[in-house]
């Protein structure tokens, strides 16, 4: 039979810089001031982010140097492994060329430390004694632990209750690490307790968990805030994946005419696809980019382009971009780390200028295509990269039923190692495709802020 | 603060062979027919194993060339990273230089895979359709599910009561790969009824579920057994982690005072081990070689050299190696991976020709390494990997108090990430350190069988 192949690079081939997507794109949207709807500068991001990182937020140069202590930090793990599924191009009788990029081989499990180190980084140079973050599926929390660990910090976070419940050792993880992780709704906080008072079984949201951080973050002087997806300064961070993955390629001897990533906040996305979308920015080949998204929380196919918040209670900025409203609430599916109502800026940029198409799929469907993969390719997906592979397997298949031969490349943005009652649900046939309903799509969308309140 | 080093080889430094230890030490103790007391030949190996395995098991060559189909699927995953813990030199104070041989980043998280990716070949070509094994804590069960996946064959796994009551998600894990996980005890054959039938609370043992797979092989011409430890060609597999080490000291331009590994069933300490030993054996610089076993199953500190069988229902044949008697349960630590009455006898035989030193460390001390260990390196250790952080730190803290730098190899086994339950009971203040009775210990000794009757 086929057999899987690795394109391995060295340590020297990891990214020197990280790429900025805004750089290449005209008149991108400012953050606003929810007050007074002027654009934020510098200063203003400055209040909840180290200086560097409002820098890079605001940018339009194309790249940001990696600081030695980062890049140090990601030779544990990067540059991570790509490699060609011929078993699976097998399995699926295709002829289309499948290749991943496997994000799984960090400590953590996923992508997530690639934003997480050099976000403890710069909070550390700034004089922070803490981090809190928000975390839906654990990914981000995890990662914020391991970075704070390396960095001798502490970390306090907010997890989204409902995987708080489906995942109980990513919380005994991050406290291996030294972290305190409190589900959320919480009555730590204000905003939580708020959200209690009007449903006590309220299953949380990352919109509900940013809140309470923000909070506990502005309660106290010391403790810094990092963002795991959206920002446009996380998607840079991102990048060393599709940087990694262009020149993989080239060993490879090949070119995608396909780059498929799940789709939640968007980071993971943008980390491995922008770095293709430049180079047709710049001249190079034409590449299609796909973002896949559940159908629980379609926000690139049924959100709205417009100015919102990015939690519940309104503490964050405005961003314009793809939403569901910031008061919606999507079903409890497993791909906790995709429940998010909005999405990074530059994706939903990418999407609206015609670069970018989104597809919403079923949580089964996915996961039958996780059970695919991973008798192929020997390695679990976690629930949410199964959506990338679930679009990987569909085109794939469109080219078996086509007869044409086309280069896949998807992001493998994590291992499924804390998600097996997933895939236990799944095999005893309990794993139900939750979609929303009419009225909690309406609910979110009713959410977003009229423009004459921005 | 001082930044851990990873020291990264290339595909081209996979190992070509495996090391046999058996090549370089005089008068090999045959494995003895139970009925006859005669040395076991050829054709008596090759009713339970593939006639290369066989060839193997009984060879004193020292090297045996690795079929390309396996080195193809090594590829996956190796050469697997050695760091060098310069971040837990620092949190321990001490003049030590520590490096590790990190064995987690295999698909399935441990260095099971390594022996079960041949014996799989193996089988495949010898005709057999279907694998079955016993699992302890779980990692060799899925290592086979895996391996099995890759060679599109089917498999059933017999899985320690205690250890699948413990780790639920690794069962989720091996269904997940298409195999079929079962807890032994079990009412599936004789020899798990007959258990029951004793105690229908018996919490499994290696030796009763060895005694389930066998009988199972037994009842059905079309199956193969694969050994997950113990024999001379599982302990050759896994020279592959010690031959990289190797070659890894090399690229740090040092050499190790002393190896330690963690040691159930013996092999993965002898994988680490043994090409060290060869060094030495060949006129190369000492090192002190360490075993470190849980106090609640002291195999090498308290079992006695004798022959004995490697289930509880007699069907194995007669090994000559530190047992603790075949009718030994030790008690439900975490270390599931380390409840093995008996070890390797390459392994017995190092530490009995006092080429290899023994020491049996407490459950709660072993995890309080592997947290210390979790903050500064960002790896959480597998329960039985703890076992080598802990005697690793132990001597680090020696050269602490001596004054005296030395240069320590671990091995890091594996990760935790199906272990989380442990240390959440760690944290909780909830893991006992269970150690066996004079009256257990007795019982397991007599059950050892007397001269007279081999």
């Amino acid at each position: 039979m086929g057999e899987q192949i690795k394109f391995q690079l060295g340590e020297d081939d990891i990214p020197w810089t990280w790429y900025n997507l805004a750089a290449d794109l005209p008149e991108i949207a400012p953050i606003l001031d929810p007050a007074t709807a002027t654009p934020l500068g510098r200063d203003d991001l400055a209040r909840t982010m180290p200086e560097p990182l409002a820098d890079q937020e605001l940018s339009t140069e194309a790249e940001f140097a990696i600081p030695e202590p980062v890049r140090e930090i990601y030779r544990q793990w990067r540059p991570t492994p790509m490699f060609r599924a011929r078993r699976l191009e097998q399995a699926l009788g295709t002829p289309a060329k499948i290749y991943y990029k496997y994000e799984g081989v960090a400590p953590t499990g996923s992508f997530k430390p690639n934003s997480a180190v050099p976000q403890v980084y710069y909070n550390k140079l700034a004089g922070r004694q803490r981090l809190v973050v928000e975390t839906g599926a654990g990914q981000w929390g995890s990662a914020i632990a391991f970075a704070a660990a390396l960095f001798d910090m502490s970390a306090k976070v907010y997890m989204v209750k409902v995987s708080y419940q489906q995942k109980p050792y990513r919380r005994s993880l991050m406290e291996t690490f030294g972290t305190n992780c409190t589900p959320s709704p919480s009555t730590e906080t204000a905003a939580g307790r708020a959200v209690l008072a009007e449903n006590p079984d309220h299953p949380g949201s990352l919109g509900v968990a940013k809140s309470e951080a923000l909070q506990a973050v502005f309660a106290d002087g010391k403790s810094g805030y990092a963002r795991g997806s959206s920002l446009n300064h996380v998607c840079a961070h991102q990048t060393v994946i599709g940087q990694e993955a262009i020149q993989q390629m080239a060993l490879a001897d090949d070119y995608p005419d396909i780059v498929i990533g799940c789709a939640g906040g968007g980071s993971n996305l943008a980390g491995l696809s922008f770095p293709f979308l430049r180079e047709k920015l710049r001249g190079g080949k034409d590449v299609r980019l796909i973002a896949a998204e559940p159908v629980a929380c379609p926000t690139l196919t049924k959100g709205r382009i417009a100015y919102d918040y990015a939690d519940t209670r309104q503490l964050t900025p405005l961003f314009r971009t793809h939403t569901l409203g910031h008061r919606f609430v999507p079903p409890a599916v497993h791909a906790g780390g995709l429940r998010a109502h909005n999405i990074a800026p530059l994706v939903s940029r990418a999407v609206e200028d015609g670069y970018m198409e989104a597809v919403a799929l079923r949580q089964t469907a996915c996961f039958q295509a996780g059970v695919i993969f991973a008798r192929s390719e020997g390695i679990v997906p976690a629930p949410e990269s199964t959506h990338a592979v679930r679009a990987a397997v569909d085109e794939a298949l469109r080219c078996r039923d086509e007869g044409v031969g086309r280069t896949i490349l998807f992001g493998l943005s994590g291992h499924g190692n804390f998600d097996m009652a997933a895939y236990e649900q799944y095999f005893a046939g309990r794993l139900r495709d939750d979609t929303l309903t009419d009225e909690a799509l309406a609910n979110g969308l009713a959410s977003i802020p009229q423009p004459a309140t921005v």
